[in-house]
């Protein structure tokens, strides 16, 4: 590998696509689609979906599917982190092992190839390490504020994006009074003063299992916890992300 | 106008374009595009080159341009915007008079309808209220951090998304170790201890003008200044945006 392009394609509606990724796309050799089992949280069939409708039928980059490594779930947060990240470049390497003659390949990352993705940091673990091209996406919180048809941001004011593990245990982000969370899967905001926030919560943003929650946190956070787990069953998945306003 | 589309562009570089901006924009009956005299920073030649690069020679939706009213410069910052959006507010429906058979309406906006955008609170005081349509756009944090090829946040930590002017007269955000700056005319991180923290800087994003630094603050902050000034002085305007970590 020579060149490894980090494409990002939005959140799943194939409209997100820019012109350019579809361009650098289109340059790629090999793109690397990772599985996570039976587990359909990997959308491996959205990145095979989002290939089809922009690569040629013949001719085009090989897809090579891989397994990707689990994470271990001690409290050590960080260091599982540091070495599911070693396995993961070591899984991406050996999957490429058999295709050593394809100098470009690709990975199709959901929403923003820098925004909470781990790919730019396993990529800089291969040896010897290739020419990184990154191509940004839109990302949830983009689709969040349009699906809702609000500003991120007060006038002039700052805003935070954080977790929901930061919220539950940092609580609050100082300086600010409007927070974004991201990779929340237990809900964090059942733990602040309902009466004093409102939220803006959307899961599978842009796709057509779209659902957007919005109101006085303290009238709609039950709604959203029960909302969202009745989702996550249907589905078998949940990608979700909220904006919370101090009033 | 019964509809408003709020489209986000990018950030020059007309790869930017979404399919679903192209679909949406295909759909209006005009565009509306502001001019601010003979200052380029209008950037009215990049919205017209986006619509000839996207609409068809005929039969697609009219532009109609008009000149944006200027923002006053008191101390009180708040009550200035408020009338500025006003200001605006009533040039848009000005411009859209003679046009009164024309329902639907878009407006090309630089990055994402969003992010420190007015378009949203200017279209709130429309009387009638049409029905607002935004459509994400790819936003100049994300081209930096593409352009730099770094992740903007550090492993499940938050990040703060500012304002010169904020980082100026509040100084360094509280609660975390990297904050993005954006609308800062005034190179607000010559303020920051340059030791404790590394830039990555970017004008011209996605533009063929392009310009990036980085490095630790106290080395290149300098060089950041007169880059800038001087990028500034041959261009006409400028765009900057940076990301500031703390070590």
């Amino acid at each position: 590998m020579k060149q490894l392009f980090l494409i990002g394609i939005g959140t799943g509606n194939p409209d997100h696509v820019t012109q350019e990724a579809r361009r650098v796309l289109l340059q790629a050799d090999l793109v690397l689609i990772p599985r996570k089992g039976a587990d359909k949280a990997d959308l491996a069939d959205l990145r095979r979906a989002i290939c089809a409708a922009i690569l040629p039928q013949q001719g085009g980059p090989r897809l090579v599917e891989f397994d990707l490594p689990r994470r271990g779930d001690s409290a050590a947060y960080l260091a599982e982190v540091d070495a599911w990240h070693d396995a993961i470049a070591a899984a991406w390497q050996a999957a490429l092992h058999p295709h050593r003659g394809a100098p470009r390949v690709a990975l199709l990352l959901w929403g923003d190839p820098s925004l909470y993705d781990s790919s730019l940091r396993i990529a800089a673990r291969l040896d010897p390490a290739p020419q990184i091209q990154v191509v940004p996406g839109i990302t949830a919180l983009q689709v969040l504020t349009a699906a809702h048809a609000i500003p991120v941001n007060q006038i002039g004011a700052p805003f935070m994006v954080t977790t929901g593990r930061q919220l539950r245990e940092a609580g609050w982000p100082p300086g600010t009074d409007t927070a974004v969370v991201m990779l929340d899967g237990h809900c964090a905001f059942q733990g602040l003063p309902g009466e004093a926030y409102d939220i803006w919560w959307g899961a599978f943003l842009g796709m057509p299992q779209q659902l957007l929650i919005h109101g006085r946190l303290a009238e709609v956070a039950q709604r959203i916890v029960e909302t969202r787990a009745k989702a996550r069953a249907e589905h078998g998945w949940i990608m979700d992300i909220y904006l919370l306003r101090r009033r």
